[in-house]
């Protein structure tokens, strides 16, 4: 795994380089786009590959409940499972500790977006998490079956499945946690950093891909002491590339400032991913702040549910779902080279939407993911010409 | 219109031709596929270009409750609203006059599958039909509000919607209707057609295709003396084409039958159309009975239901969330040459079946609709070549 900066940014810590995967080159600052089961929702890999998607994150907690990590390995691992053969991303199941965990307990997401001095919000379910020293005891959401997940099974399960960037057990805290806990949480996690560490190298030679890369987890909450010291201790342990996991803090200035604290305590020349966040303006800023790569679910999730990336509209997004579009033969966004943008008026997705045609969720798919690509080397364009960089900027780069 | 047919097979009533549309030419025997809202589920317009589908058929009921004739009509019909461009046909409502109303009543479809002496089956619901001379009441699908379909309205909506063959309303009946019944709801189709014609020539010039072919449809049940007498009359009104529509009888014996009766008393050089039907038996039977194109539901919803297409497996089929195929690393069919079978194991299309991942929709409905491609060229194949026709040399012929 080699990561090389071509560029960086005056008056930013923006940089473009290219990240040399086992299965091809990433060029970034790049957004990674979401394949929790093998597959991005609703397309194929042929579908990815000629929207310019550079790299999937698959999940290993979803992975391992059903087909199976040795299912997956056996056929190939990801690559040869899934069909797309280029680079791939696994995520550890940390982040499915806190989504099904404290998330549920604390009715909350990465990011409190409350008010101060506003209630909390309410639960959204008990907790089907059993955190301890050794590992997470999680609830299957496939079959309700209790299953383990160690920072050594974490690993050994991601050697099956092969990904070129693999990522250590964590655990992803909640902006309601005190500091108290935070900080117990992140020094557990650094011990789990270890231990995968260990598993990594005593499973060397495991599975289809000799090659992958381990990267250590950034965690630490909002509190400033907590994340550069976790920024340290982990770049202390000699991971090749980073990733900065949640709490990310109460709004977005929060998260801005998280990712400041920690890209300064963080090795320039290695590779930082900012884990589940994708908003046009949160992946500028971030940017701007040194992250390189990005996932996010927002954008297919979005499509799925009728929301449309735009770089033409207010918040840079439409509902497809309004009654304004039923008879609107302009494509989503006018000079867009999608597929769907190619061949298809607003008022036929809009009609696919409201019959709830199968159809429409691809074709909604395919436009957002071509709109994080097209966002993505706007940016990276913005960066190497040396122009300002903002959401402004980006976007008339994009139209360009 | 244009039907010119290129060869007749000795022996068999069973030619290949082309019939010629203002959207492209058709090469028949053809399998028209399913698109009732103006779409193939699952699939784009490219999709089903690439996979060699010649012609689509959309449903007149389905599409003016939702987006409307209208809404259609102004965004460049059918082919400018869809994306397909290529031919169209649209079924006139009469098969939901059915489906809707009696088939409801009576519990069946338009093949009553039970054995000589066994009691029908059970209703599924009220009718959601009210049939009188001037035409057929429908509840709507979409907001349960009453809509009225007359042989006018259905001819206007088709205008509108632009497809290169529609179809008059008629009254689709079912196995269990008395003859008494059948010859009345008979000759009140006829009634409806001798409508419909007067009102295809009164609308000569709306709508986006002013080359449209209304096809005329043969009633009359399983009752041989009524099919002749509705084969003669229909044809003596001078379509341009025919279609055979449902009750057929209650086996598959009484179906080749009726399309035995039918065909005799067609002129040859017409083309001759049989309405929702399509497994691989019913089509090569049908076939060697003179008729040239088909459409059916089946394929498509089969595969959405995990059962897949393929020449090489017991009875044609194979159904995909077997637990058997977890690991199987072959495609559906060995040799196949769908998008599908080119870059997708069983094992993974298993997998997302079982995790409900919408990107199984697309990759099993390529796969069936290009396996009734691949079986309709090498029923094509088997005519032209003077060879013997059976479900077996047509497979054979599919597998060379």
């Amino acid at each position: 795994m080699e990561f090389k900066i071509e560029a960086c940014h005056s008056g930013t810590e923006a940089r473009v380089g290219v990240l040399h995967t086992p299965h091809g080159e990433v060029r970034t600052p790049a957004f990674v786009a979401v394949a929790t089961r093998g597959t991005v929702k609703a397309l194929s890999a042929d579908d990815v590959r000629a929207l310019g998607i550079q790299i999937l994150i698959g999940n290993t907690y979803h992975l391992t409940l059903r087909p199976g990590a040795e299912v997956v390995g056996a056929l190939g691992g990801l690559h040869g499972f899934s069909g797309w053969d280029g680079p791939w991303m696994t995520d550890s199941g940390g982040f499915q500790v806190f989504s099904l965990g404290a998330g549920k307990e604390h009715g909350v997401g990465k990011i409190a977006s409350i008010f101060p001095g506003e209630a909390p919000p309410k639960p959204t379910g008990p907790s089907l998490v059993k955190l301890t020293e050794e590992g997470a005891r999680f609830r299957s959401v496939v079959d309700g079956a209790w299953v383990f997940f160690s920072p050594e099974e974490v690993i050994r399960a991601q050697r099956l499945l092969g990904a070129d960037v693999i990522l250590p057990l964590d655990e992803c805290t909640s902006p309601f946690h005190d500091r108290a806990y935070t900080e117990a949480a992140m020094e557990r996690t650094h011990r789990w950093a270890e231990r995968a560490l260990k598993a990594f190298r005593d499973t060397q030679g495991l599975g289809p891909n000799p090659d992958q890369a381990l990267f250590g987890i950034v965690q630490g909450g909002a509190y400033e002491d907590l994340r550069r010291r976790s920024a340290r201790e982990i770049a202390g342990m000699n991971f090749p590339g980073f990733a900065i996991g949640g709490s990310l803090g109460r709004s977005k200035e929060d998260m801005f400032r998280v990712i400041e604290w920690t890209v300064e305590e963080l090795p320039k020349e290695k590779p930082r991913h900012l884990l589940g966040i994708g908003t046009v303006e949160d992946i500028v800023e971030a940017v701007k702040r040194g992250i390189d790569t990005f996932d996010c679910a927002a954008p297919t999730r979005m499509a799925r549910n009728g929301t449309l990336l735009s770089a033409r509209e207010e918040g840079f997004r439409l509902n497809i779902k309004g009654a304004r579009f039923r008879r609107d033969d302009r494509p989503i966004e006018e000079g867009c080279d999608c597929p769907t943008c190619r061949r298809y008026s607003r008022a036929f997705l809009h009609h696919l939407l409201r019959s709830g045609e199968l159809s429409y969720f691809r074709l909604a798919t395919l436009h957002n993911l071509r709109f994080m690509v097209r966002l993505m080397a706007a940016i990276r364009a913005r960066i190497a010409s040396g122009g300002e960089i903002s959401v402004e900027h980006v976007m008339e780069e994009l139209l360009a």
